[in-house]
This record gives C-alpha cells, structure tokens and sequence, in this order.
C-alpha cells in the first residue's frame, strides 16, 4: 500500500490503525513467553528457558508511520561498535586513509552546500517564473472583466500543478509528502526512517515543491528545502535503509560506512537547506543546533557553518547573474528577503508594553493553532488511510478551496486611489509592481488582490513593508488573516511537499498589522516593524524556538536595532505557548509514533530503577559465543530484538563478552561463516571471508537467507562480530539517569549488570533500548507513576 | 604567598617550578605503595594489600597553577549523585518546592542578567570619563607646546592608575588577573579551580578593569566581563570552593546545593558578559556555546538567552539615559559599537582572492601571536615568581612603556590639512571629534595622534570608519600596527585583569587597513571593511572560533552584507591557524596545568583499553560498606584520591555498592556519626542527623576533624552516603569509547568493571578520573603510543 503525508495515529500506540500491528506484535511476543518455565541454569540458558519468570508488561512497538503507512523502523548506531573486525580496520587505516577521511569529510560538506544551494536557486526560478505567468495572464483576463475565464484559468491551472505535486507524491515517494523535518529530528535522534532520504524522494521533493507552491497552496519551500538537503546528505554519504536508491558504491567512501559519520553530513544538509530558504547561514546552523540535532560537537558547527558558507556563495552568484535579466520573471533582489533594514526602530516603555502584547497573544495563537493542526491532522489521516484516490481527491479539493478563496475575495475589497497617499507606487502596465490593480479602474489599486494575488513570499513582502500605515485597510487584513488562518489548517496535511514556516510567517505578518492597525493610536512603532512582530511570535507560539529564530529574522530583515524586541516577544511567546501545549514538530512526532528521546527527564523517573523496568520486559536471550547455528537461527525468528548479549560461562565464573547485533548475525548467516566443531577461530580466518564493509551494510534480512538442515547443527564464531565493550549500568540506577547516558552518549542497547557477582549469576540483568525509556512506553507499564509525584 | 596572573609553568608538568609539588606526590605516591606485598585475598584487601601487584606509572596531578601559584585543584560534581540522602531530598520535595526551585532559577538568570548589564554600565562610564577628562588635559598641555609638562602628566596618570590595577590584583585577589576566560571554560568543564568566583574577586576585577583600561593599557574589558558576568552567578549560586566569599546562606538557596545548576547560572553569567562587552546578546549565547561550555542543552540555550536579552534592555536603557547628557563624557551612542552600516557592499570574484589573502595571512599572524605569547607568558612567570614586588614593577614598567610609546610616537606622524578631503570633519575646540589635533596647527590633524590619544574603542571605531581611504597614511599605520604588536604581546601577561579581545582587534583592523592601503589599486570594497575583516581574521587566527565570532562581528558592525565574506575569511583564517599551533585558550589552560578534556579523541586511543591505562595506576582502594573508622581515616589520609568505590564481600560473591566521595566521608567523621558495632543503620537513623545540604557542603577538609583513639574502633554505615549508580564501563572498552562517556555525561569517577565475574573476583577492576583521560598524562605513561599511529 502506498501512502501520503498524513500521520494517521493517535497519540496513544493503542488507538488508530497502527494499532493493529502493535497488539499482534504484543500477542505474539505473549505467546513466545506465555508458554515458558523451568528452573534457572546458567549452563543452559536456552531460548525456552529464560533466565528468570517474569511477568512482562512493558511492549514497545518496533513500527510507526511513515508516510502515511505503518512501517518497522529501526535504532542507528551512533556508538562506536569495538568489534574486531572495526577495530582491525581502524588499525589497517594508514595516516594516508586518514587524511583522505578528512578531505572527504570535507569535501562532502562542501557538496552538500553547492548541490543544496543549486537546487534551492533553481526551485526558486521555476517557481517565480510558473506563479509569475500564471498571474500575468490572470491580471490580463481580470482586466478584460472576463471574470469567468479567469476563474476557470485560475483554478485549472493551481488544480493540475497540485495534481502533478500531489500525484508524485502519492505514487512514488508518499515519504516526500508533508515538510519532512520531523523525521530528520528523529533521524539525528537516532531513529531510522525508511525510504525517507532516497533518491526518489529527492526528486519528488523538487517537483513536487514546484508544483505545489506554484499553485498557490499555503505552504512554503523552506521545510521541503531542509529535507532536500538532508536527501542530498543521505544520498552522498549512502546513509538511510533505502531499497529505491540507486547507491554510489565507490571504493573512497568505504571510510564513510557508519551511522555516526552520516549523521554529520545530514546535519549539514539541514543547515544548508535553512540556509538556502531563508537566504540565513547564521540562522541554518542554529536552526539544527536548537530544533533539529540530538548531539552537538564544536567541530561539527564549524562543518555546517563550512556548508552554509557555499550556499550562501552559491546564492549569490545565482542572485547576480539573475541581476542581469536573464532569468525571466526572478525577482531582482538582493541577499535579504524581507528587508527592512531601512525603518529607524526607536520606542519607549509603554511600547514594550503593547510589544509584550503582541508575545502573549502571537504565543496563544500559537499554541491554538498547534492544538486545531493536530485534530486536522488526525482527521486527514482518517481520510488518507482509504488509499490514493482519497488523497488525491483531498489534495485537490484543498486547491479548489483555495483557488476561489484567492480569487473571489479580493472583489469585496474596495478600490484605493493610488494617490490618496504618496507612499504607494501604482502598478505600471507591466504589472510589476507590488500592488495589484485587479478590477479597479486606472489609478486605482485594490490592497487585497496585492496580497492575494502574488507568491507568498512576496505577500509577507508587502505585509512587512514600512512606512505603509494607510496602505491596506482594517477589512482587508482581516479577510486575509482569517483567510490564511482557514488555509494554514486545510493544507498542511495534505499529500504535498509542503512547509510550515511560510504559513505561519503569513499568518503571524497578517496578525501583527491587525494589531498595528487596531491600536494605531497608541504606537510608535512602524506597522510594517509590528507586522515582522507578528510573524516572530507566531513562529515561536507554534514552533518554540528562541535563538535560532532570533537569528533567522535578523537575517531576514536585516535590522540589527529590532534584535532586542525580537528577543523580549519570542521568549514571551514561547513561554505562553509553552505552558499551554508542545511544540508542533514534537506533536507531528508523536503522531507519527516515532520515538523521539526528549532531552527533558520527568520527575518520576527518579523513584524508578533500571531493574524494574528490565523486569516488566521480556527476559534477556542471550547467545553464547560459539553458538549453534540453530540457535541463532531461532534466536532471530522468534524475537524482534536487534542486539543480543554475549555471554559465556566458564568454570565457575560468567563472562560478559559483549553485544551482537541482529545485522550482524545476518551477515554471517548469509555468508555461511559455520564451523564444523565448537571450537574459536583465529583472527586470519575471519578476516579472509569479511571485511568491515560487509558488517556496516543494511537492509539484509533473515528472509534472504536459506540455510540447510546440515548447516544448522553447525556452530558460528561470534568472537569476531561482537561488540565487546556495550555501556553498562548498574542494576540500581534510576531511569531518569540512565536515560542521560544513553541520550547524551547516543546509544542503541543499554546492558544492565548486577549489582551481586559471582557463580552462576549472570553478568547481565537485562537490556534497554530507546523504545524502554521513553516515558510515554514506561507510564503505560507503570501507570502508578504518573499519580504521585513524589513518594 | 600571593601571586599574580601569569602562568608560570612549562606544558609539562615536568618543568618550571611547580613540577617540585608534582615530583613529591609521585615520590610519596611511590613510597606508598612501593612497600607492599602480599597474596590476593579478596576478603581482606587492606589498604596495605592491594588486590594485584603493579608498577604504576600512570601519575596525574592534582595541581595546577591559580593566579601564578600553584594550588591544590578538584573536579566537580556534575554527575547526579545516587545516595539514599539525595534521594530521599527529591523525593520530599512537594511540588510548590518544585515551582520554587523553578522559579529560583528564572530569577537567578534574570539576577545575573540585570547585575551584569549593570555592572558592565558602570564600568564604561568610568573608564570613559576617567580616560575621557586624562586625554582633555594632555591636549591641553600639547596644544600649549608644554611637551615635557604633558610627557609627566600622561605618565603619571597612566602609572596611578595601572599602581591602583596591579596592586588590588596582587594583594587581594591574585586570581582576578588575566582575562578568567581559561578557568570559567575550565570550570564548565568539570574542573574547579579555587579562588575564582569569590566576591573580593570580582570586586578586584570590576577596580582592576577601569583601572587597567583607563591607563590606556592594550588591553580590552571584555574578557575581565565576562568573568565578571560568572562571579556574580558563582555569587547568587554559591558555587566555586571559595573561603574569602560573603556567602548568602538563605533557604530558598538550598535547592541550588548541587554543581549542575551552579554550571548553568555560570554559564548564563560568561554570555551575560560577552553580550555586555560587545553589545551582542545571540553572539554572547554563541560565544558560551562554542568557547566556553563543555555541555549544552537545549534548555539552557534558551536561559542564557533570556539572560542576555536582560543584559541588552539594561544596556539601552543606561544608554538612553546617557543620551541625554547626564552621564559626563561619556559617549553618545547606540547600541551598535562600531557601525559600518552605511557601507554599501559590493564585490567581484577577482576581490574574493584578496580577502582570502586576508584570511591566510590573518591566520598566519594569529598563529604566530599565539606562539609568541606563549613564550612571553612562560617568561612573564619566571619574573612573576619572584614575589609581590617583581609583578608590580613588571606592572608599572610595562605602563610606562606603553605610556613613552603614546605620547613619543604621534611626534614622527606628519599633520594633514582637514580641507585636503571632504571626508574629515576637524577637531571641534571641545575636543571631542574623533580627529584629535595634537601637535598640528589649526585646521590640520595629526592621524597617528587620532588613534593613540583615544580610548582602545575610539581607535578600533576610527579604523573601522568607513569612505574614508585616504585619512590614514601608510606610514601611521604602520607605526600603529607595529606598536600594538608589541604592546599586545607585553601587555597580557601583567598582574592586572585584562581581555584580550580588543588587542587582538585593534592589531587586527590595523593589518586589514594596512593590506587595503598596500594593494590599493587591486581592491573594490572600502577600506574600513578591510579594517573589519582584518580583525576577524587575526581573532580567528588566534581565538579560533567561528559561528560566535561572525555573530559578535555582525551585532558589532550592522552590516549582514558583509556576512558572507565574514564568514569566508573565518573559515581560511581558522584553518590556517588550526594546521599551526593550538587556539591561545588551549595554550593558556595547558600553561595553568589545567586539565580541561578536549573532546577530540587522538586516534591512538583506540589502541589503549581502559584496563591496561587502570594498570598503570596505583590498585584501587576500596572500603566495606560498613567500614571502620580507622580505616576511613587511613584511607583518607594515604591517598590523594577523591571517591572510594564501595565493595562488600557475602558469601560466594561481591556486591558492587556503589562509590563514596571523600567530601562526604570527611562530613560523616566530622558529624562523629559513628556505630558501635559492624551493623547497618535503618533509614532514619541517619535521617536524624544528616541532610543533603550537609552533604553539599565544599571545602571541609580532613585535618579539621579530631578523632580519639576510642572513636577510630567504631564503625561508620556508608549506606546512606553511597552512590550506588556510579557509571561503569567494561575493562575491553577502549580509551577512546571510554573518553566519549566520560566527557559527554560529565564524570568525575568511571568505575571499570571485570570481563569475567564470579566468586573471589572484584567487581572493580580501577577507577579512571579526568586527568587519568587525559592524552598528556597517558603519553607519558605509554611513550610507545606517540610513535605509532596503528599497529
């Protein structure tokens, strides 16, 4: 089944259709343990006989919604694997493989800005020159009063660009859909998305960024340009679980095969397509810094700071040679977007008052429109679950929606004399001017249509224009602003390429005029300055960032004097908003059922122990380290765990040689590394059949593999694939400090030891994974801890 | 003996004279366990018996140099610490505590904001008006022709005022020299260093500032701020391990008892200051984030922010109260130190060749200052060692240098006529034009006077001016650049609080609009923009960052055009230098001996495991649960170490129950909570005497406590003083993985665990503390690994 953007599950695993797949998972997982008994026996701590009767409680579900569908996801691997076969290839790294490590990390980085800002200044092109024509020609018919003609014009046109948006979407990359910077926050995370960096999606993502913003939909380039960098870093450093994705399998990227090196690479990516959208290098690198990376390293900020340095050389280039006119309809401009550089900004203390204003309300806004999205979202979901016919009807019927909105609108609004005041430039017949003449008669323009019938880029361009206080009027900002609130809740989940920051910054623009106009008596401040305001508070009501918008504003509008009231209303607004609901990334993750590790520790998780929560799972299987292959074999079909711990027990004592994972196992299942007797191989043998490269690759599963009746009774050597030094906690440790470790340390498995040694107790309590510790999973095993707050 | 701010130690510990303390540790550590013998016996590992015989190598120093003297230093505790009595204290918190607590640390970040910005006000005022009403006379007496009468002036003044700077320093506050920016970074790195955050500090070092700064000294206010910034929320958090400090012992502290929060407010505090120092509230976050912390969350991204956005309104308000004319000479501005908005930036690709060139040599010269200062910093402190007397006569001989140098130097400028250009505005009879008129008659101005008769900020401001190519003549420049060359490297090393900052950019602008004269005919963009970028290179030839300086360079200079060329030249700059020698922090905190862990892992720390590095250590010492007294104070007494791991022995196996500071064994034997049998105590026997805020306490040391021969035969319960989650990593973990841990959860103590566990084996194979991790320390224990980069 194929799928499109809309997360379709409840907050809650156990509402919603996903469901489905957690509670069979659950049964089976009860019936592999329902069955069990036996005494415990070190010596033979067979898959039947787990180490201890338990009985479990805690189920976490290995599945969440991608796209629109339910899928398995997987943990990276962020921790340094010490297996034998990693460690003789670091050791077989000569100091001229290192420096080639080195100069790839960084020529990477810097292809990674270059590809990401081409990409975004030829987005920009189509876009400006099909939304440019398609509104040359609508003025011209509007003109004819061929009313009619130009509706039909109108929403035939914005109907087949969404069709070839939202079509692409649907049928080759339903993970192109929607803004895509959720899954790039969970990937960073340490969550693995499938088919979310491919090659296919990549391009979905172009065209169909193209398309959509093009017909006209509210929403925005900027998410889809994040997530077009991330592709381009997964591409280039063959990161991701992709099977549609056409691999660059070159000798020099061998260096380049762990999860730790690509979540590097995707973090530029993210910067740079920040970067590329909002022209802000400064604010792309605190954009991942603050929203999207899980871990941070000085040298990886002077990495992404390295990527946004191209795109914005790459920006500027394309800028200038488009200076020239030789770009059609692209918009001459500078490197600044929103200028407003030229307003003097002077107020006094009872201006910071209404400015206070305009953060407590733009941080309720905020905090409504995140909590009205997220029963939209759910409600889409329910429609998108019926196949692609109903997301393409949605799809469509949301452009529909809008292309009368858009068109019927601005006939409400009256006509302004365009020289009632000196501060407006009427349209010249070219029609490139800001203000739209639409049905008005010559000398005339209609304030609406300027708004409306323009890229919304340039929209939030007029809105943001100062010294303008009288050019649009009370009505019209009020149609547009109710207008855009209606659209910014009907679009955003539907089956397109589609970013959240344009939306809200028209939306936020539009509230901070109203304001300005509404309280006109009592302000000092420029109207165009209230509308900027506006826009910043709104973005941090709904996306609770504080620095890194801070920066992206400045950056935008280019006035340093504004930073300081820029500052006071995103703290407000984010504190209003924050007391009120989450922010609207976490609430699209919690949608999508990706687990997401919160940095933010819950009190309760003090008052309970690792143990206990090891208790509620399923019991430790653990193999041995020549193991049967019909152990293994077993081990692999019966359980869903993707490491399993290594533990020997030699006379008299037990020992915890170490972590396998699952890929690995499959690995050598598949290369049929068995061994006739029980007996440890010696290094060479090892290293003659695999090399690093065959561990660090992905994707393989137990299904490819067909073993025959004589090869199970054979035995595998696991010395060399296992990890010998996974992180341990002690058995006693509270969750809330051992979620630190494993969140700060970015870890996959967490091995608990006891706190007694000795013979016949087993070096290995039990295992947690991310799934154990998030609260969500805990709380629903432990609902007694959510009650009381502290013993 | 008081001492002063130079670093007197060579990088190995082995050198200069602080090696004596070193050398004596290894010898008593040596003759300590030098005598030993005996067989393992796992039920009686007596001090006297360590568990194996070694021949420890591995020795770590516990000192490091503090204002110039050599001092006992300890790690912090950033590790949330597991005990029954911690535990207990969350657990009893309700939740109107929890609000408090909360709130307590709002109010805190807005305390240190507002106290900051203050602070920061008061200072400029001073040393405007101070240097302001010094430079207003010694016109005076040049224009009169009173040569000789003004030389006595200028250099009398310059010597009170640096006697005043050097000698607070040297006899009340010796660690309030220098910039403070080293130890803070230490600090936020886990490492204390005693003396630092006290109130006579910062009182020394806001007197020592305006002093210093108003003695026209090459040397900036803005490091000295921010560590002004960090003693006041060291103050309001009661942090550091002070004895001269005026501590507020109030109840509503008592939640703020614990290092973490001490290292947030701290950090709030240093991007408090640099937010004053340069008038820059994202560039203070960023300059905290990339230089000064060691760990970050997102949380405290948006504390710091709301602090400097504290900073920020205080600093406009002090301004707009200014402007109005009631604050003497001090200057009337805006927010924006040195505003080159009004350049309109332009450049071709031929001009991208010539700022590169700025950013090679930029990098070139930072390097070389950094090698520079750093021998000059060694033989600063051969003389510094000498006593109260050698530091202020090195004090007042540097002053009067600088002072001959001022007033000699603008003699050998020729005058410019002020009608020969349009662009300069001459000297008012006020004085108080930027042009200065010297020793030239009317209507002329003497330019190299220009610079050297002005405050440090006057002269980078006059630099930076922009449409203004000819008003420099090569030769001032020149004279000007060689002279702060010097003077910069001369300066720093003194026993007065000094930044380093505006040094590095007055030389800098100076290099900048030197290489803009020189290639005159090649370049296109304005010379005061080469000033600009001249300055940022030399900073990121010499400080090495990145993302904060372009953000600081952006708030300083209002110009966003020039980011991307900002940017460029930071990046070349920082590469170059990085491929030369370590950034001047680096140096500075490897002169002091302090052991700052560096997140870079060398690759031969792949190759080391944690068991062979504990090898080369002393064998552990670890205590009973239920422990004697005697032993405790044997322990305590014998070895330097600062945690005990906690081992018990039952029947057939060992118990690992945790670790045990010395901090806390030390409160136990002062509170004389002692057994008369080997028993364990219930929960609230211990209740009844100890609190956690008792256990909090600092700086209680063993040789206070008196205990009679009767008490040393009674037990002490170390139950509820354990921490029984200390993290823990198995012995085959390598170095490097090790390291990852360590520094990422902010260990002070990482027990290592066996690799085979059963009946007679110690669950604690050795302890690893900070310096143990340290790259020096273990090359001088394994020499053999330097020399090989792989096997």
């Amino acid at each position: 089944m194929l799928s499109s953007a809309v997360p379709i599950v409840e907050p809650s695993p156990m509402e919603g259709y996903s469901s489905a797949f957690l509670e069979k998972e659950a049964a089976a997982q009860a019936e592999f343990e329902g069955d069990e008994g036996g005494e415990h026996d070190p010596e033979s701590n067979s898959l039947r006989n787990p180490l201890l009767k338990r009985t479990p409680t805690l189920t976490s579900s290995q599945y969440a919604v991608v796209g629109a569908k339910v899928s398995h996801i997987e943990s990276l691997d962020y921790e340094i694997n010490e297996n034998d076969l990693f460690k003789h290839d670091w050791r077989s790294r000569s100091s001229g493989e290192v420096l080639q490590y080195i100069f790839l990390k960084w020529t990477l980085a810097f292809l990674v800005g270059l590809l990401t800002g081409v990409i975004a200044s030829l987005i920009n092109l189509a876009i400006e020159n099909i939304a440019g024509i398609k509104i040359l020609y609508l003025a011209r018919f509007v003109k004819d009063k061929r009313y009619v003609t130009g509706f039909v014009y109108l929403t035939g046109v914005n109907l087949a660009l969404t069709m070839v948006a939202a079509s692409l979407c649907v049928v080759f990359a339903p993970t192109a859909a929607g803004p895509g910077i959720p899954e790039i926050k969970a990937y960073l995370n340490g969550v693995d998305t499938p088919n979310m960096f491919g090659a296919s999606t990549l391009f979905v993502k172009i065209i169909g960024s193209i398309g959509s913003v093009s017909a006209g939909l509210d929403l925005g380039k900027e998410g889809p340009l994040v997530h077009i960098g991330s592709c381009i870093a997964s591409l280039l450093s063959q990161g991701g679980s992709e099977s549609d994705d056409y691999r660059l399998k070159r000798k020099w990227l061998r260096f380049f095969n762990n999860d730790r090196d690509r979540r590097d690479l995707i973090t530029c990516g993210a910067s740079s397509g920040v970067c590329a959208a909002f022209r802000s290098p400064v604010g792309g690198v605190l954009f991942s810094l603050e929203e999207v990376a899980t871990w941070w390293r000085s040298a990886l900020l002077w990495r992404t700071f390295f990527s946004t340095a191209v795109v914005v050389v790459v920006l500027r280039g394309f800028i200038e040679y488009c200076n020239s006119g030789r770009c059609g309809l692209f918009g001459r401009g500078g490197l600044i977007l929103f200028d407003v550089s030229d307003v003097k900004v002077s107020y006094h203390v009872n201006d910071l008052l209404l400015v206070a204003l305009v953060g407590v309300l733009g941080g309720l806004l905020g905090s409504a429109y995140n909590f009205v999205l997220h029963k939209v979202l759910i409600l889409y979901g329910r429609i998108n679950e019926r196949g692609r016919m109903a997301k393409l009807v949605l799809s469509l019927s949301v452009s529909l929606f809008t292309s009368i909105c858009l068109y019927g609108l601005p006939f409400l609004a009256p006509c302004t004399p365009c020289d009632g005041s000196a501060e407006v430039v009427c349209p010249t017949p070219e029609g490139s001017g800001n203000f739209k003449q639409f049905n008005c008669p010559s000398g005339h323009y209609n304030d609406l249509a300027s708004l409306l019938y323009a890229t919304n880029d340039d929209a939030v361009r007029n809105i943001f224009s100062s010294s303008t206080p009288s050019e649009f009027r009370l009505l019209s900002l009020l149609i547009f602003f109710a207008l855009y609130c209606v659209l910014g809740l009907v679009t955003f989940g539907i089956a397109v390429p589609s970013g959240l920051f344009l939306p809200i910054i028209l939306m936020g623009s539009a509230y901070g005029r109203l304001l300005a106009l509404a309280l006109q008596s009592y302000i000092h401040i420029d109207h165009g300055l209230y509308a900027v305001l506006g826009a910043a508070a709104l973005m941090s009501g709904s996306m609770r960032m504080t620095v890194s918008l801070c920066v992206i504003f400045l950056e935008l509008t280019n006035n340093l004097l504004l930073l300081p009231i820029t500052m006071f209303v995103l703290l407000i607004a984010k504190t209003v908003g924050d007391s009120i609901n989450p922010s609207i990334y976490e609430i699209i993750l919690d949608l999508k059922g990706l687990p997401f590790l919160e940095a933010s520790k819950d009190p309760w998780m003090r008052n309970l122990t690792v143990a206990e929560l090891a208790a509620a799972k399923p019991a430790v299987v653990s193999l041995e380290s020549v193991e049967k292959v019909a152990r293994i074999v077993e081990v692999l079909k019966h359980t869903g765990h993707n490491g399993f711990p290594v533990v020997n027990w030699p006379e008299g004592s037990a020992e915890l040689h170490g972590l396998v994972l699952r890929s690995h196992l499959v690995a050598v299942l598949r290369k049929k590394w068995f061994l006739k007797e029980r007996r440890r191989s010696a290094e060479w043998e090892v290293r003659e059949r695999f090399t690093s490269v065959d561990l660090a690759k992905k994707g393989v599963t137990l299904e490819q593999v067909a073993i025959s009746e004589e090869e199970l009774e054979m035995y595998v050597d696991l010395h060399p694939f296992t990890n010998t030094t996974p992180y341990t906690v002690v058995e006693s440790m509270s969750v809330a400090k051992a979620l630190v470790l494993f969140r700060q340390v970015g870890l996959r498995h967490l091995l608990i030891i006891p706190k007694y040694q000795g013979a016949g107790i087993s070096p290995i309590v039990g295992i947690l994974t991310r799934q154990d510790l998030r609260a969500h999973n805990i709380l629903a095993a432990f609902p007694h801890l959510a009650n009381k707050k502290h013993k």
